[in-house]
């Protein structure tokens, strides 16, 4: 295959060009480079790079700055790699055509082509989204380089079937440890069963009800489960240690504080010897009421909807500025081996963002 | 240490150099080699060894034969080894001083002492006892070699703080499992959390109220609790699994088939896809009617007392032998990190057995 990605394609088949860049993650470097060296090739785009990290700027002192995100790394290759059109002639098949070199070739296009867009563009391509929250490169790039990160406005291309997604929904693990007392379990009641003990918060979960709060128009619903519960020593023995991991999943409206303060609350009165927060990210609210975000919303002419999942829309947010994701992709697809994609969502994209960067 | 075991030290000094000998479950070889290599040393009795088991015997023509069991092996090390002698001279900590190296200890001093016994003696050394019930040392004896354990009547030197305890509970494991549908926790509505399935389980256990029969004049006391509980797959995955390990310790007037039925008439309505009765073993009547238990028990001159454990007396039960638990050990720090024994305990215990099996 040809090494050098050809930008005047249009976005389908750049987008399996890309595909046959394999990129999982930590394995970046190859496309990093391709990227690079494509959009040095464009006398109307600054560019500068940090690890594998590609940021490409316009720098036309318009009002306004539009920053178009993506991410370059993919899940593990699993056998879908080189990308396959389908018979179909619009079904195109492997690793990242949904997650998401998709959006990637979008905004690849529109680097390529709007040479002179109605508001000043900043293109982001960063590596390692797939993998834990500390190697993510546009984290590294907010750290290292914010001024590159500045705008009044993020879309982040991720896969959303062509839909508006506002916000994202924060997420906090914590582990409840109870104890009790270790006894032969001949003679139980000389011990105190752990695992008896921690009924009480299962009971809690199962009777949680999830609050459904309309955060800037957009309704999020929010999730408490136990991801994970552990107690036992020997199988004759009466426990006295046991453990769940809760996972709380809660809309934008809460801040970091307010979400420990609620799961603090909500087992009050359990017998809880240990609280610990095992990691915690915080949400983002929609962002949909400023001016830009409403007059891309304007331009898609859809309806937004909430984003469940966690997604870099919440390190825009973190930073100040409003952000929603908006990509070809189909979310479903996402992280599978039958990974695939709708050509026709990816020229429909490339449309909607090119009018809307270039209306009057 | 020194790996020759010393029986002509006192039985108190010989329970320290077995606990020192560490032998959890599984690792008995090394202890199994010493007790066999010392017993052989001893020309007044035939020793037979199957796997870690070892078997002497006396062969004198007496009319009738005792049987002077103890199992080798203990749970887990928990820091807990080598032994040591508290500072007050008679407490002696360590894994297995009460379950049950003071009762072998005593064994091995009967059977290093007394060449010329009253009755025929068979000494029992086995392994395995602490695990699951079809790995033990005394049942493959049984299976394997049942000559080997014929006798008029068997001392299980199980601690019974130098009581006499009749008969003993059974005990039943099951496995109950609950399934649920795995989603991304982050649209926990797309599935169904099998730990929070699961809470009904623990609220009953939670609420249990033991039974306490008396059986041939003996209180019992049963005990149902969970040992063991596992759930959960990745951090961010709803649970379509999660596993409770119960375990039923129940008095000797339920057979077997009656314990099941009451467990799982216990668990009804509960959400539980699979009942798995991963272990049992019947519990035994206390048989203190028998004329060789009735002759030992007046040569202790004490009154009889309940087993709440399970042990190998209702193997030997099941096999046509009387038996009682007799032991220096104190049943209550049985499988605690804080284990110990009254060193007099054993002593007095070596004294009795030893006085029983020598009067004219």
């Amino acid at each position: 295959m040809d090494r050098t990605l050809d930008l005047t394609q249009d976005a389908a088949r750049l987008t399996a060009q890309l595909v046959d860049f394999a990129s999982p993650s930590g394995s970046e470097k190859e496309l990093a480079d391709a990227v690079e060296e494509a959009l040095r090739a464009l006398p109307h785009l600054t560019v500068e790079r940090y690890g594998n990290n590609v940021v490409a700027r316009t720098n036309l002192g318009r009002a306004e700055r539009i920053i178009l995100a993506g991410h370059i790394d993919t899940v593990p290759i699993a056998d879908n790699v080189p990308s396959r059109l389908d018979e179909d002639g619009v079904t195109l098949w492997g690793c990242g055509t949904s997650d998401m070199k998709s959006g990637v070739a979008v905004q690849l296009r529109i680097a390529q082509t709007l040479t002179e867009p109605n508001r000043d563009l900043t293109f982001v391509f960063y590596d390692n989204e797939e993998v834990a929250a500390h190697l993510n490169g546009l984290g590294h790039v907010a750290d290292a380089h914010p001024d590159w990160l500045e705008g009044d406005f993020a879309i982040l291309l991720e896969g959303t079937e062509g839909l508006v997604e506002g916000g994202c929904q924060g997420t906090l693990r914590v582990i409840l440890k109870v104890s009790g007392e270790r006894a032969h379990s001949a003679r139980a009641w000389m011990g105190r069963n752990a695992i008896h003990a921690a009924s009480p918060i299962l009971e809690r979960l199962a009777a949680y009800e999830p609050r459904k709060p309309v955060v800037d128009g957009l309704e999020f619903h929010e999730g408490l489960n136990a991801v994970a519960i552990e107690g036992g020593l020997a199988k004759n023995v009466i426990p006295d240690a046991c453990a769940v991991t809760v996972n709380f999943r809660y809309a934008p409206d809460r801040s970091m504080e307010e979400a420990e303060r609620f799961v603090r609350d909500f087992f009050a009165g359990c017998p809880i010897d240990e609280f610990i927060v095992d990691d915690h990210t915080g949400g983002a609210r929609p962002g949909l009421t400023h001016p830009a975000a409403a007059a891309f919303l304007a331009a898609v002419g859809g309806e937004a909807r909430p984003k469940f999942g966690w997604t870099d829309v919440s390190r825009f947010s973190a930073l100040g500025v409003p952000a929603v994701n908006y990509g070809p992709g189909n979310p479903i697809y996402a992280h599978k081996i039958d990974e695939r994609v709708d050509t026709r969502l990816i020229l429909e994209a490339e449309k909607v963002l090119a009018s809307w960067l270039t209306a009057p």
